[in-house]
């Protein structure tokens, strides 16, 4: 098998990150040192038609599992999941030497590094991502999630898995929705701090919509090397840099939280790249033609790059309110300049940001 | 006013402790730099007597606040307070950049730090201990708490405050259970690692019991000078270090959760300090001569030493099985070698501890 291996340096955690073709039923072989029991969070849809695998690859290692399924969908990224996963673990008397293995999406990788960082103070964790937005984007970096009633990712930790095995032949069962939403956040890196790989993005498209393993591979190697470069700078966000890594998700994470979570995540962060964008335009701070190389590039992938009709604008403004990135009132979002090149800036207020919708009727939502 | 103040610095954070007399309503003018808006937490045992006057010390420097009070006691730090307290903040639209204040004993003081440590992935903690036990103990060192029905404060993250704040004035209201239990707490840093403190402790017993608040102060600031050493070789527990401080907690926390949490902490810490010495004496790590004076000591200021008749004892070792000190089945703990010097030593198992039981009636927990 075929494998890229680099390693994430953070300040809290230095840990691997393995990418390969048809890996999981060898899982076991990749990682290093003892992990105690291997205690595996997963969904509904990926536990049918990967947990056996999962299950071969740890055993052949003689590594002892026990497996808790949960619904699959951010519906269920809420606290009253994270309380059976405590109870689960509570139940199987885990400790901290123990390891919680998150198979899924980003919803169990959320839920599960939250509960991995919590539990007894801090067991074990390790990422195997089965969607593309998992494998680029959320395994890696160490940002855990819980969505409450009143905004998404509200409550939630900074907290580095011991490793994240990505194994990108799930992906083949991956709905094309999904991977299409998941490519979003793949062009998001070339846009905000990699133009070359903007441009290969563009170059490769067909075989990258064809899902070539081969292409994918690089291409999660590619994305995840950036994110890592930009977690090993600012871990925990306290430095202005690894917020640039929240561009569209301002926008984005109102747009999901107002649809319900009917809006994929990744969609939802397509049409928010598009009117941070805009944002930019209108400071003054990027040239309208890039606004518009990013409009036809995400519409190239089939992505949506407008809010949809069923969205009330004036209700966005009010979700943005209470993001993470509020303080002292003032909302501070990274700001594209230029193809590969972003900047935090501080936007005057939430309710100018002249959000454009697609017209039909307004909605509440 | 009398201060005392020190630094404690730990590897996240550097923080100052400090300790004076009637310092609550004065309280904005010792916190340095800009805390946004103070959210407090508090119980309404503590928010009847002390909270205007810490509104009154906050707004006079200009800080905004909100209080949520909660209900006292143990059986409430819960996931279900935790829930309380997260919707309180979104609703009240609190950022990362707010502080949230813990005003209360070791439950606020815990449920409020794992809030505050989980919100929006962290935002600033000011502890304002008003008990014994936490200023003493909780409130430094960043051990967050809650418990599940399996267990106690199997849930919680390592998270340093911004800033502690003990005004020992408050634990003039405190009752005297209350104040003799936090008493064990301050016995054990003399019994584990400070043995001319133990001392001073045994020659100063009236006064302390009258509460003399110089004393008091000298007393809280010892206790912690010496938590602070500790937590800054091991913040997170990982150098098997800071595991000394659990000394008495193995078994002192299977006997709160045994009684129901009809035994307070404190106490319940004394009984496990004895029943964890005599652990020590048979295994012939520790001279009985120590036992006894330790035993002694306890009573002197009146805390119990045996377990009490309501107790089932063969259910301890049962929920000791639960406890976070358990790695790979076997059960690691401080064992006392001498008054003031404390090695951690696996206990060969934990049914075997032959825990000690005051005559009386066999009891389910």
């Amino acid at each position: 098998m075929t494998l890229s291996r680099f390693n994430v340096r953070t300040d809290s955690k230095v840990y691997p990150v393995i990418i390969g073709q048809d890996i999981i039923d060898r899982i076991g072989d990749l990682i290093d040192g003892s992990i105690g029991r291997g205690f595996i969070v997963t969904d509904n849809v990926i536990s049918e038609i990967y947990l056996d695998s999962l299950i071969q690859g740890l055993k052949s290692s003689g590594i002892e599992t026990v497996t808790k399924v949960l619904q699959a969908g951010e519906s269920f990224k809420t606290l009253e999941s994270v309380k059976v996963l405590y109870d689960f673990l509570a139940n199987e008397l885990a400790s901290r030497s123990d390891t919680l293995i998150a198979f899924g999406g980003g919803v169990i990788g959320d839920i599960a590094g939250f509960v991995a960082s919590t539990f007894k103070r801090g067991m074990n964790l390790v990422h195997v991502p089965t969607t593309l937005l998992a494998q680029v984007d959320s395994a890696v970096g160490g940002k855990t999630g819980v969505n409450l009633s009143e905004g998404k990712n509200l409550v939630g930790t900074f907290y580095q898995p011991n490793a994240v095995i990505a194994d990108v032949c799930t992906l083949k069962s991956l709905p094309l929705d999904d991977f299409v939403a998941g490519l979003a956040e793949v062009i998001k890196y070339g846009v905000i701090m990699d133009h070359e790989f903007f441009q290969f993005l563009i170059d490769n498209k067909d075989e990258i919509l064809l899902r070539n393993p081969e292409l994918i591979s690089a291409i999660v190697e590619r994305a995840l090397r950036n994110k890592a470069q930009i977690v090993e700078e600012d871990e925990r966000e306290e430095k202005g840099r690894r917020e640039i890594l929240n561009f569209g998700h301002t926008v984005g994470h109102a747009i999901e939280i107002c649809s319900n979570h009917t809006i994929l995540h990744g969609q939802a962060v397509a049409i928010g790249m598009v009117e941070e964008a805009r944002i930019a335009v209108r400071m003054g701070k990027l040239d309208s033609s890039i606004l518009e190389t990013l409009i036809y590039s995400l519409s190239l992938f089939g992505l949506s790059t407008k809010i949809p009709s069923g969205i009330d604008v004036s209700q966005l403004s009010v979700i943005m309110k209470q993001d993470k990135k509020v303080r002292n009132g003032q909302l501070t979002i990274p700001i594209l300049v230029g193809l590969g090149k972003t900047r935090m800036m501080v936007v005057d207020s939430v309710n100018n940001l002249n959000l454009v919708r697609r017209n039909g009727d307004d909605k509440q939502c």
